[in-house]
Protein backbone atom coordinates (compact mmCIF):
# COMPACT_ATOMS: atom_id res chain seq x y z
CA UNK A 1 0.00 0.00 0.00
CA UNK A 2 1.40 3.37 -0.81
CA UNK A 3 2.41 5.57 1.87
CA UNK A 4 2.44 9.12 2.55
CA UNK A 5 5.04 11.23 1.68
CA UNK A 6 5.47 15.01 2.59
CA UNK A 7 6.84 16.75 -0.03
CA UNK A 8 7.34 20.62 -0.59
CA UNK A 9 3.98 22.16 1.83
CA UNK A 10 1.97 18.80 0.96
CA UNK A 11 1.59 15.28 1.56
CA UNK A 12 1.22 12.94 -0.98
CA UNK A 13 1.18 9.15 -1.66
CA UNK A 14 4.76 7.80 -2.79
CA UNK A 15 3.94 6.77 -5.90
CA UNK A 16 2.94 10.87 -6.64
CA UNK A 17 6.08 12.03 -5.03
CA UNK A 18 7.76 13.15 -8.14
CA UNK A 19 10.54 16.40 -8.37
CA UNK A 20 11.55 17.87 -11.38
CA UNK A 21 14.31 16.43 -13.67
CA UNK A 22 15.47 20.18 -13.58
CA UNK A 23 16.10 19.75 -9.56
CA UNK A 24 20.37 20.23 -8.62
CA UNK A 25 20.23 16.53 -6.65
CA UNK A 26 19.08 15.12 -10.17
CA UNK A 27 21.08 17.48 -12.32
CA UNK A 28 24.35 18.38 -9.94
CA UNK A 29 24.00 15.75 -7.13
CA UNK A 30 23.79 18.95 -4.99
CA UNK A 31 21.55 17.61 -2.02
CA UNK A 32 21.65 16.70 1.94
CA UNK A 33 19.67 14.11 3.60
CA UNK A 34 19.47 12.31 7.27
CA UNK A 35 17.86 8.88 8.35
CA UNK A 36 16.81 7.84 11.62
CA UNK A 37 15.09 4.73 12.73
CA UNK A 38 11.36 3.99 14.06
CA UNK A 39 11.15 1.64 16.93
CA UNK A 40 7.51 1.00 18.00
CA UNK A 41 6.53 4.60 16.03
CA UNK A 42 9.54 6.62 18.11
CA UNK A 43 11.64 8.61 16.41
CA UNK A 44 15.02 7.28 17.88
CA UNK A 45 17.55 10.07 18.48
CA UNK A 46 15.24 12.47 16.75
CA UNK A 47 17.14 16.02 18.05
CA UNK A 48 20.42 14.22 16.88
CA UNK A 49 19.35 13.50 13.67
CA UNK A 50 17.79 17.06 13.33
CA UNK A 51 21.30 18.70 14.48
CA UNK A 52 23.09 16.73 11.53
CA UNK A 53 20.06 17.71 9.06
CA UNK A 54 20.80 21.27 10.02
CA UNK A 55 24.43 21.33 10.06
CA UNK A 56 24.90 19.45 6.22
CA UNK A 57 22.13 22.06 5.05
CA UNK A 58 24.27 24.71 6.20
CA UNK A 59 27.55 23.46 5.38
CA UNK A 60 25.77 23.44 1.89
CA UNK A 61 24.58 26.61 1.96
CA UNK A 62 20.79 25.38 1.84
CA UNK A 63 18.07 27.24 4.01
CA UNK A 64 15.88 24.69 5.21
CA UNK A 65 11.99 25.61 4.57
CA UNK A 66 11.16 24.58 7.80
CA UNK A 67 12.20 24.72 11.01
CA UNK A 68 13.08 22.20 13.42
CA UNK A 69 9.79 22.09 15.54
CA UNK A 70 8.02 22.09 11.85
CA UNK A 71 9.79 19.33 10.79
CA UNK A 72 9.12 17.52 14.20
CA UNK A 73 5.41 18.09 13.59
CA UNK A 74 6.16 16.79 9.91
CA UNK A 75 7.29 13.64 10.69
CA UNK A 76 4.66 12.74 13.66
CA UNK A 77 2.19 13.48 10.80
CA UNK A 78 3.51 10.66 9.05
CA UNK A 79 4.09 8.56 11.83
CA UNK A 80 0.55 8.62 12.52
CA UNK A 81 -0.90 8.76 9.23
CA UNK A 82 1.65 5.73 7.57
CA UNK A 83 1.12 3.87 10.74
CA UNK A 84 4.81 1.74 9.84
CA UNK A 85 6.29 1.19 13.61
CA UNK A 86 9.56 -0.43 12.43
CA UNK A 87 10.53 1.85 9.94
CA UNK A 88 13.10 4.70 8.64
CA UNK A 89 12.40 7.89 8.21
CA UNK A 90 14.53 10.26 5.07
CA UNK A 91 13.87 13.98 5.06
CA UNK A 92 16.11 15.37 2.10
CA UNK A 93 17.08 18.56 1.35
CA UNK A 94 18.07 19.47 -2.56
CA UNK A 95 19.73 22.79 -4.24
CA UNK A 96 15.84 23.01 -6.00
CA UNK A 97 15.33 23.66 -9.68
CA UNK A 98 18.38 24.69 -11.45
CA UNK A 99 20.04 27.63 -12.73
CA UNK A 100 22.82 28.17 -14.50
CA UNK A 101 24.28 30.47 -11.85
CA UNK A 102 24.45 28.02 -9.21
CA UNK A 103 24.61 30.91 -6.60
CA UNK A 104 21.39 30.90 -5.60
CA UNK A 105 19.10 27.42 -4.07
CA UNK A 106 15.50 26.92 -4.15
CA UNK A 107 15.70 24.69 -1.73
CA UNK A 108 13.09 21.80 -1.84
CA UNK A 109 12.51 19.79 0.97
CA UNK A 110 10.57 15.97 1.37
CA UNK A 111 10.16 13.97 4.15
CA UNK A 112 9.48 10.16 3.35
CA UNK A 113 9.05 6.61 5.31
CA UNK A 114 9.58 3.54 4.54
CA UNK A 115 9.94 0.05 6.25
CA UNK A 116 12.97 -0.97 8.09
CA UNK A 117 15.25 -3.48 7.15
CA UNK A 118 15.62 -5.39 10.07
CA UNK A 119 19.68 -6.06 10.60
CA UNK A 120 20.56 -9.85 9.42
CA UNK A 121 21.04 -12.34 12.34
CA UNK A 122 23.64 -13.96 10.68
CA UNK A 123 25.30 -11.01 9.77
CA UNK A 124 25.23 -10.17 13.88
CA UNK A 125 26.31 -13.51 14.82
CA UNK A 126 28.82 -14.47 12.32
CA UNK A 127 30.55 -10.89 11.47
CA UNK A 128 30.72 -9.56 8.39
CA UNK A 129 33.69 -9.24 6.08
CA UNK A 130 35.22 -5.93 4.41
CA UNK A 131 37.32 -4.90 1.97
CA UNK A 132 39.15 -1.95 1.75
CA UNK A 133 39.64 0.46 -1.12
CA UNK A 134 41.25 3.64 -0.95
CA UNK A 135 38.93 6.61 -1.74
CA UNK A 136 37.85 9.77 0.64
CA UNK A 137 34.70 10.79 0.54
CA UNK A 138 34.41 14.60 -0.76
CA UNK A 139 32.88 16.74 2.21
CA UNK A 140 32.91 13.39 4.45
CA UNK A 141 31.28 15.76 7.91
CA UNK A 142 28.26 16.06 5.41
CA UNK A 143 25.30 14.12 4.36
CA UNK A 144 25.18 14.45 0.62
CA UNK A 145 23.83 12.00 -1.04
CA UNK A 146 26.92 11.30 -2.82
CA UNK A 147 27.28 7.59 -2.85
CA UNK A 148 28.12 6.97 -6.21
CA UNK A 149 31.66 4.98 -5.72
CA UNK A 150 29.91 2.75 -2.77
CA UNK A 151 27.33 1.81 -5.56
CA UNK A 152 29.53 1.33 -8.19
CA UNK A 153 32.21 -0.28 -6.13
CA UNK A 154 29.41 -3.54 -5.67
CA UNK A 155 30.94 -5.92 -7.94
CA UNK A 156 34.70 -5.05 -6.28
CA UNK A 157 33.06 -6.25 -3.17
CA UNK A 158 31.52 -9.37 -4.55
CA UNK A 159 34.63 -10.47 -6.18
CA UNK A 160 35.92 -10.50 -2.49
CA UNK A 161 33.02 -12.27 -0.91
CA UNK A 162 32.91 -8.71 1.15
CA UNK A 163 29.72 -7.61 2.78
CA UNK A 164 30.79 -3.94 2.97
CA UNK A 165 33.55 -1.50 1.73
CA UNK A 166 36.38 -0.11 4.19
CA UNK A 167 37.68 3.08 2.49
CA UNK A 168 40.62 4.53 3.40
CA UNK A 169 43.64 6.65 2.60
CA UNK A 170 47.02 6.23 2.36
CA UNK A 171 46.39 2.54 4.65
CA UNK A 172 44.74 5.27 7.12
CA UNK A 173 41.11 3.93 7.74
CA UNK A 174 38.17 6.35 7.64
CA UNK A 175 34.76 4.89 7.19
CA UNK A 176 32.76 2.70 5.77
CA UNK A 177 29.96 4.27 3.18
CA UNK A 178 27.37 3.87 5.64
CA UNK A 179 29.00 3.30 8.74
CA UNK A 180 31.72 4.33 10.73
CA UNK A 181 34.57 1.60 11.99
CA UNK A 182 36.05 0.78 15.62
CA UNK A 183 38.39 -1.95 16.79
CA UNK A 184 39.12 -2.84 20.37
CA UNK A 185 43.43 -2.92 20.52
CA UNK A 186 45.66 -5.03 21.49
CA UNK A 187 45.79 -2.26 24.59
CA UNK A 188 41.88 -2.81 25.19
CA UNK A 189 41.43 0.71 23.63
CA UNK A 190 38.63 1.64 21.80
CA UNK A 191 39.74 3.17 18.79
CA UNK A 192 38.39 4.78 16.27
CA UNK A 193 39.37 7.21 13.38
CA UNK A 194 38.36 11.24 13.87
CA UNK A 195 38.72 12.81 10.72
CA UNK A 196 37.83 12.30 7.23
CA UNK A 197 34.36 11.03 8.23
CA UNK A 198 30.88 11.38 8.81
CA UNK A 199 30.23 11.76 12.44
CA UNK A 200 27.64 9.08 12.45
CA UNK A 201 24.78 9.52 15.43
CA UNK A 202 25.36 5.78 16.47
CA UNK A 203 29.15 5.93 16.93
CA UNK A 204 28.15 9.03 18.88
CA UNK A 205 25.97 6.90 21.42
CA UNK A 206 28.58 3.87 21.29
CA UNK A 207 31.09 6.28 22.26
CA UNK A 208 29.40 8.02 24.86
CA UNK A 209 28.17 4.33 26.29
CA UNK A 210 31.68 2.92 25.57
CA UNK A 211 33.41 5.75 27.66
CA UNK A 212 31.69 4.39 30.73
CA UNK A 213 34.33 1.47 30.50
CA UNK A 214 36.78 1.94 28.33
CA UNK A 215 39.74 4.09 27.15
CA UNK A 216 38.66 5.73 24.19
CA UNK A 217 41.07 6.99 21.42
CA UNK A 218 39.77 8.98 18.41
CA UNK A 219 42.96 9.14 16.13
CA UNK A 220 44.37 7.92 12.68
CA UNK A 221 44.42 3.97 12.25
CA UNK A 222 46.06 1.90 10.14
CA UNK A 223 44.26 -1.33 8.04
CA UNK A 224 47.71 -2.94 9.62
CA UNK A 225 46.51 -1.96 13.18
CA UNK A 226 43.10 -2.58 12.43
CA UNK A 227 43.57 -6.26 11.21
CA UNK A 228 45.92 -7.14 14.26
CA UNK A 229 43.31 -5.85 16.59
CA UNK A 230 41.40 -7.76 19.61
CA UNK A 231 37.59 -6.82 17.67
CA UNK A 232 36.32 -4.97 15.47
CA UNK A 233 33.03 -3.25 14.28
CA UNK A 234 30.83 -0.77 12.48
CA UNK A 235 28.26 0.88 13.92
CA UNK A 236 24.81 2.77 11.91
CA UNK A 237 21.81 3.41 12.12
CA UNK A 238 20.43 0.49 10.03
CA UNK A 239 22.89 -1.88 11.35
CA UNK A 240 23.74 -0.75 15.06
CA UNK A 241 26.37 -2.73 16.13
CA UNK A 242 28.17 -5.41 13.37
CA UNK A 243 31.20 -7.18 14.35
CA UNK A 244 34.07 -7.14 11.83
CA UNK A 245 35.81 -10.63 11.32
CA UNK A 246 37.47 -9.86 8.43
CA UNK A 247 38.87 -7.45 6.20
CA UNK A 248 40.55 -7.98 2.80
CA UNK A 249 40.00 -11.58 3.81
CA UNK A 250 42.53 -11.79 7.01
CA UNK A 251 41.05 -12.94 10.64
CA UNK A 252 40.55 -10.44 13.48
CA UNK A 253 41.36 -12.21 16.34
CA UNK A 254 40.08 -15.48 16.21
CA UNK A 255 37.88 -14.46 13.38
CA UNK A 256 34.43 -14.87 15.68
CA UNK A 257 32.82 -11.97 16.90
CA UNK A 258 34.15 -10.43 20.24
CA UNK A 259 32.95 -11.00 23.49
CA UNK A 260 33.26 -7.02 24.06
CA UNK A 261 31.60 -6.03 20.60
CA UNK A 262 28.61 -8.38 21.90
CA UNK A 263 28.52 -6.55 24.82
CA UNK A 264 28.65 -2.75 23.52
CA UNK A 265 25.80 -4.19 21.41
CA UNK A 266 23.37 -5.55 24.22
CA UNK A 267 24.22 -2.11 26.32
CA UNK A 268 23.26 -0.03 23.08
CA UNK A 269 19.92 -1.92 22.52
CA UNK A 270 19.67 -1.37 26.10
CA UNK A 271 20.00 2.40 25.81
CA UNK A 272 18.10 2.50 22.89
CA UNK A 273 14.76 0.32 25.17
CA UNK A 274 15.36 2.88 27.78
CA UNK A 275 14.98 5.74 25.10
CA UNK A 276 11.89 4.58 23.47
CA UNK B 1 7.24 29.11 -22.84
CA UNK B 2 7.10 25.52 -21.91
CA UNK B 3 9.44 23.16 -24.29
CA UNK B 4 8.86 19.53 -24.94
CA UNK B 5 11.16 16.81 -22.72
CA UNK B 6 10.98 13.49 -23.59
CA UNK B 7 10.91 11.47 -20.42
CA UNK B 8 10.45 7.69 -20.11
CA UNK B 9 8.93 6.74 -23.62
CA UNK B 10 7.04 10.05 -23.41
CA UNK B 11 7.20 13.74 -24.52
CA UNK B 12 5.61 15.90 -21.67
CA UNK B 13 5.97 19.41 -21.05
CA UNK B 14 8.99 20.79 -18.73
CA UNK B 15 7.05 21.38 -15.93
CA UNK B 16 5.40 17.68 -15.95
CA UNK B 17 9.32 16.02 -16.46
CA UNK B 18 9.09 14.80 -12.73
CA UNK B 19 10.67 11.96 -11.65
CA UNK B 20 10.39 9.92 -7.97
CA UNK B 21 11.77 10.99 -5.27
CA UNK B 22 13.25 7.12 -4.94
CA UNK B 23 15.09 7.71 -8.34
CA UNK B 24 18.82 7.11 -7.96
CA UNK B 25 20.25 10.00 -9.06
CA UNK B 26 18.05 11.97 -5.78
CA UNK B 27 18.79 9.38 -3.65
CA UNK B 28 22.28 8.03 -4.34
CA UNK B 29 23.51 10.40 -7.20
CA UNK B 30 23.60 7.57 -9.43
CA UNK B 31 23.19 8.87 -12.87
CA UNK B 32 25.50 9.96 -15.90
CA UNK B 33 24.64 12.36 -18.76
CA UNK B 34 26.06 13.86 -21.61
CA UNK B 35 25.22 17.64 -23.12
CA UNK B 36 25.52 18.36 -26.85
CA UNK B 37 25.34 22.08 -28.47
CA UNK B 38 22.56 23.19 -31.45
CA UNK B 39 23.44 25.29 -34.03
CA UNK B 40 20.83 26.66 -36.57
CA UNK B 41 18.60 23.29 -35.42
CA UNK B 42 21.87 21.15 -36.21
CA UNK B 43 23.15 18.87 -33.52
CA UNK B 44 26.79 19.61 -33.16
CA UNK B 45 29.05 16.28 -33.02
CA UNK B 46 25.86 14.00 -32.41
CA UNK B 47 27.53 11.04 -32.80
CA UNK B 48 31.14 11.82 -30.75
CA UNK B 49 28.56 12.97 -27.66
CA UNK B 50 26.55 9.71 -27.57
CA UNK B 51 29.91 7.68 -27.78
CA UNK B 52 31.15 9.47 -24.88
CA UNK B 53 27.29 8.92 -23.30
CA UNK B 54 26.65 5.39 -24.06
CA UNK B 55 30.60 4.76 -22.56
CA UNK B 56 29.09 6.80 -19.21
CA UNK B 57 26.45 4.42 -18.83
CA UNK B 58 27.99 1.24 -19.45
CA UNK B 59 31.17 2.20 -17.36
CA UNK B 60 27.88 2.41 -14.40
CA UNK B 61 26.79 -0.39 -15.25
CA UNK B 62 23.23 1.24 -16.36
CA UNK B 63 22.15 -0.53 -19.58
CA UNK B 64 20.77 1.77 -22.14
CA UNK B 65 17.06 1.58 -22.59
CA UNK B 66 16.96 3.18 -25.87
CA UNK B 67 19.46 2.23 -29.26
CA UNK B 68 21.90 4.87 -30.42
CA UNK B 69 19.27 5.08 -33.50
CA UNK B 70 16.06 5.73 -31.21
CA UNK B 71 18.37 8.51 -29.22
CA UNK B 72 18.80 10.27 -32.41
CA UNK B 73 15.22 9.99 -33.84
CA UNK B 74 14.12 11.40 -29.80
CA UNK B 75 16.54 14.15 -30.66
CA UNK B 76 15.41 15.06 -33.82
CA UNK B 77 11.96 15.01 -32.64
CA UNK B 78 12.66 17.32 -29.84
CA UNK B 79 14.07 19.74 -32.13
CA UNK B 80 11.09 19.42 -34.47
CA UNK B 81 8.66 20.48 -31.84
CA UNK B 82 10.86 22.86 -29.76
CA UNK B 83 12.37 24.49 -32.42
CA UNK B 84 15.17 26.47 -29.87
CA UNK B 85 17.92 26.92 -33.17
CA UNK B 86 20.33 27.79 -30.51
CA UNK B 87 20.03 25.74 -27.79
CA UNK B 88 21.55 22.88 -25.80
CA UNK B 89 20.08 19.30 -25.45
CA UNK B 90 20.64 17.35 -22.46
CA UNK B 91 20.63 13.66 -22.70
CA UNK B 92 20.71 11.41 -19.04
CA UNK B 93 20.32 8.12 -17.20
CA UNK B 94 19.70 7.89 -13.74
CA UNK B 95 19.79 4.08 -12.07
CA UNK B 96 16.22 4.57 -11.99
CA UNK B 97 14.03 3.62 -8.68
CA UNK B 98 16.19 2.72 -5.69
CA UNK B 99 15.67 -0.42 -4.70
CA UNK B 100 18.05 -1.71 -1.24
CA UNK B 101 20.01 -4.59 -2.73
CA UNK B 102 21.88 -1.32 -5.10
CA UNK B 103 22.66 -4.31 -7.28
CA UNK B 104 19.93 -4.13 -9.83
CA UNK B 105 19.61 -1.05 -11.94
CA UNK B 106 15.96 -0.11 -13.71
CA UNK B 107 17.23 2.80 -15.58
CA UNK B 108 15.60 6.20 -16.35
CA UNK B 109 16.43 8.06 -19.50
CA UNK B 110 15.14 11.52 -20.49
CA UNK B 111 15.70 14.39 -23.00
CA UNK B 112 15.51 17.57 -22.68
CA UNK B 113 16.37 20.96 -23.75
CA UNK B 114 16.98 24.58 -23.28
CA UNK B 115 18.26 27.85 -24.82
CA UNK B 116 21.71 28.02 -25.34
CA UNK B 117 23.79 30.73 -23.30
CA UNK B 118 25.56 32.30 -25.68
CA UNK B 119 29.66 32.32 -24.65
CA UNK B 120 30.69 35.62 -22.75
CA UNK B 121 32.22 38.09 -25.53
CA UNK B 122 34.00 39.88 -22.27
CA UNK B 123 35.41 36.88 -21.24
CA UNK B 124 36.40 35.80 -24.81
CA UNK B 125 38.36 39.43 -25.49
CA UNK B 126 39.60 39.25 -22.12
CA UNK B 127 40.43 36.10 -20.68
CA UNK B 128 39.23 34.41 -17.53
CA UNK B 129 40.62 33.80 -14.26
CA UNK B 130 41.59 30.29 -12.67
CA UNK B 131 41.70 29.44 -9.13
CA UNK B 132 43.13 25.97 -8.30
CA UNK B 133 41.65 23.96 -6.32
CA UNK B 134 43.12 20.36 -4.71
CA UNK B 135 40.20 17.62 -5.81
CA UNK B 136 40.27 14.74 -7.93
CA UNK B 137 36.90 14.27 -9.45
CA UNK B 138 35.55 10.40 -8.89
CA UNK B 139 35.23 8.50 -11.97
CA UNK B 140 36.71 11.27 -13.62
CA UNK B 141 36.45 9.56 -17.11
CA UNK B 142 32.94 9.16 -16.77
CA UNK B 143 30.50 12.14 -16.98
CA UNK B 144 28.16 11.53 -13.53
CA UNK B 145 26.29 14.47 -12.51
CA UNK B 146 28.64 14.65 -9.61
CA UNK B 147 29.09 18.41 -9.44
CA UNK B 148 28.90 18.79 -5.80
CA UNK B 149 32.04 20.42 -5.04
CA UNK B 150 31.90 22.57 -8.21
CA UNK B 151 28.92 23.89 -6.73
CA UNK B 152 29.93 23.96 -3.05
CA UNK B 153 33.44 25.70 -3.81
CA UNK B 154 31.54 29.15 -5.66
CA UNK B 155 31.98 31.08 -2.64
CA UNK B 156 35.50 30.25 -3.21
CA UNK B 157 35.66 31.52 -6.38
CA UNK B 158 34.29 34.83 -5.54
CA UNK B 159 36.57 35.54 -3.04
CA UNK B 160 39.04 34.82 -5.27
CA UNK B 161 37.48 36.93 -7.81
CA UNK B 162 38.06 34.38 -10.27
CA UNK B 163 35.87 32.79 -12.84
CA UNK B 164 36.63 29.17 -12.58
CA UNK B 165 38.08 26.37 -10.66
CA UNK B 166 41.17 24.85 -12.20
CA UNK B 167 41.39 20.98 -9.95
CA UNK B 168 44.96 19.58 -9.56
CA UNK B 169 46.22 16.96 -7.45
CA UNK B 170 49.25 17.62 -5.41
CA UNK B 171 50.01 20.49 -8.25
CA UNK B 172 49.55 18.39 -10.96
CA UNK B 173 46.51 20.00 -12.91
CA UNK B 174 43.78 17.75 -14.23
CA UNK B 175 40.69 19.97 -15.33
CA UNK B 176 38.32 22.58 -14.69
CA UNK B 177 34.84 21.46 -13.36
CA UNK B 178 33.49 21.62 -17.03
CA UNK B 179 36.43 22.34 -19.11
CA UNK B 180 39.37 20.94 -20.12
CA UNK B 181 42.46 22.84 -19.87
CA UNK B 182 45.47 23.52 -21.90
CA UNK B 183 48.84 25.65 -22.51
CA UNK B 184 51.31 26.92 -25.18
CA UNK B 185 54.54 25.70 -23.55
CA UNK B 186 57.56 28.10 -23.87
CA UNK B 187 58.38 25.26 -26.41
CA UNK B 188 55.82 26.21 -28.74
CA UNK B 189 54.00 22.98 -28.04
CA UNK B 190 50.34 22.61 -27.43
CA UNK B 191 50.47 20.75 -23.69
CA UNK B 192 46.90 19.19 -22.09
CA UNK B 193 46.77 16.93 -18.68
CA UNK B 194 46.11 13.06 -20.11
CA UNK B 195 45.05 11.58 -17.09
CA UNK B 196 42.27 12.44 -14.11
CA UNK B 197 39.90 14.16 -16.97
CA UNK B 198 36.97 13.73 -18.53
CA UNK B 199 37.86 14.00 -22.16
CA UNK B 200 35.98 16.59 -23.82
CA UNK B 201 34.65 16.36 -27.32
CA UNK B 202 35.66 19.85 -27.52
CA UNK B 203 39.32 18.98 -26.48
CA UNK B 204 39.55 15.85 -29.37
CA UNK B 205 37.92 18.56 -31.74
CA UNK B 206 41.00 21.10 -31.27
CA UNK B 207 43.38 18.50 -30.68
CA UNK B 208 42.43 17.46 -34.35
CA UNK B 209 42.62 20.32 -35.42
CA UNK B 210 46.04 21.82 -33.60
CA UNK B 211 47.58 18.54 -34.91
CA UNK B 212 47.95 20.14 -38.15
CA UNK B 213 50.27 22.78 -37.15
CA UNK B 214 51.34 22.25 -32.94
CA UNK B 215 53.42 19.74 -31.52
CA UNK B 216 50.74 17.74 -29.30
CA UNK B 217 51.95 16.47 -25.48
CA UNK B 218 49.05 14.87 -23.59
CA UNK B 219 51.18 14.93 -20.69
CA UNK B 220 51.22 15.88 -16.88
CA UNK B 221 51.13 19.29 -16.42
CA UNK B 222 52.27 21.41 -13.00
CA UNK B 223 50.45 24.42 -12.46
CA UNK B 224 53.81 26.11 -11.83
CA UNK B 225 54.60 25.13 -15.82
CA UNK B 226 51.03 26.50 -16.51
CA UNK B 227 51.90 29.96 -15.20
CA UNK B 228 54.69 30.13 -16.67
CA UNK B 229 53.45 28.92 -20.24
CA UNK B 230 53.31 31.33 -23.11
CA UNK B 231 49.48 31.02 -23.53
CA UNK B 232 46.80 29.41 -21.65
CA UNK B 233 42.75 27.96 -22.83
CA UNK B 234 40.12 26.61 -21.58
CA UNK B 235 37.99 24.32 -23.82
CA UNK B 236 33.90 22.84 -23.75
CA UNK B 237 30.97 22.75 -25.50
CA UNK B 238 29.44 25.78 -23.77
CA UNK B 239 32.33 27.84 -23.92
CA UNK B 240 33.92 26.34 -27.12
CA UNK B 241 38.09 28.29 -26.45
CA UNK B 242 38.32 30.56 -23.90
CA UNK B 243 41.32 32.21 -23.06
CA UNK B 244 42.91 31.62 -18.91
CA UNK B 245 44.53 34.89 -18.36
CA UNK B 246 45.51 34.51 -14.76
CA UNK B 247 45.98 31.19 -12.16
CA UNK B 248 45.55 32.22 -8.75
CA UNK B 249 46.04 35.97 -9.31
CA UNK B 250 49.00 35.33 -11.18
CA UNK B 251 49.46 36.38 -15.24
CA UNK B 252 50.39 33.99 -17.87
CA UNK B 253 52.26 35.90 -20.39
CA UNK B 254 51.27 39.06 -20.76
CA UNK B 255 47.94 38.55 -19.03
CA UNK B 256 46.08 39.16 -22.43
CA UNK B 257 44.58 36.64 -24.42
CA UNK B 258 47.69 35.10 -26.32
CA UNK B 259 47.94 34.88 -30.61
CA UNK B 260 47.73 31.26 -30.62
CA UNK B 261 44.67 30.52 -28.81
CA UNK B 262 42.98 33.50 -30.53
CA UNK B 263 43.93 31.52 -33.70
CA UNK B 264 42.62 27.87 -32.83
CA UNK B 265 39.30 29.66 -31.80
CA UNK B 266 39.00 31.17 -35.40
CA UNK B 267 39.86 27.55 -36.49
CA UNK B 268 37.73 25.85 -34.35
CA UNK B 269 34.67 28.17 -35.30
CA UNK B 270 35.52 27.47 -38.82
CA UNK B 271 35.32 23.51 -38.19
CA UNK B 272 32.06 24.12 -36.78
CA UNK B 273 30.42 25.95 -39.28
CA UNK B 274 31.98 23.71 -41.74
CA UNK B 275 29.86 20.66 -40.01
CA UNK B 276 26.80 21.98 -39.96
Amino acid sequence: MSKLVYLQDRFVNTDKANISILDLSVQRAYAVFDFLRLIGNHPLHLDDHLNRFFYSAEQMRLPVPKSREEIKQIIHELIWENDIPASGIRIQLTGGNFSDGNEFFNPLLFISQAPFPAPSRDHFENGIRLASYEYQRQLPHVKSTDYLMSIWLQPYLSERSADELLYHVGGMITESPRSNFFILSQEGKLVTPATGILKGITRMKVLQLASEVYTIEERALSIEEAIGAKEAFITSTTKQILPVTQIDNRKIGNGSPGPVTTELARRLNDMVNRTI
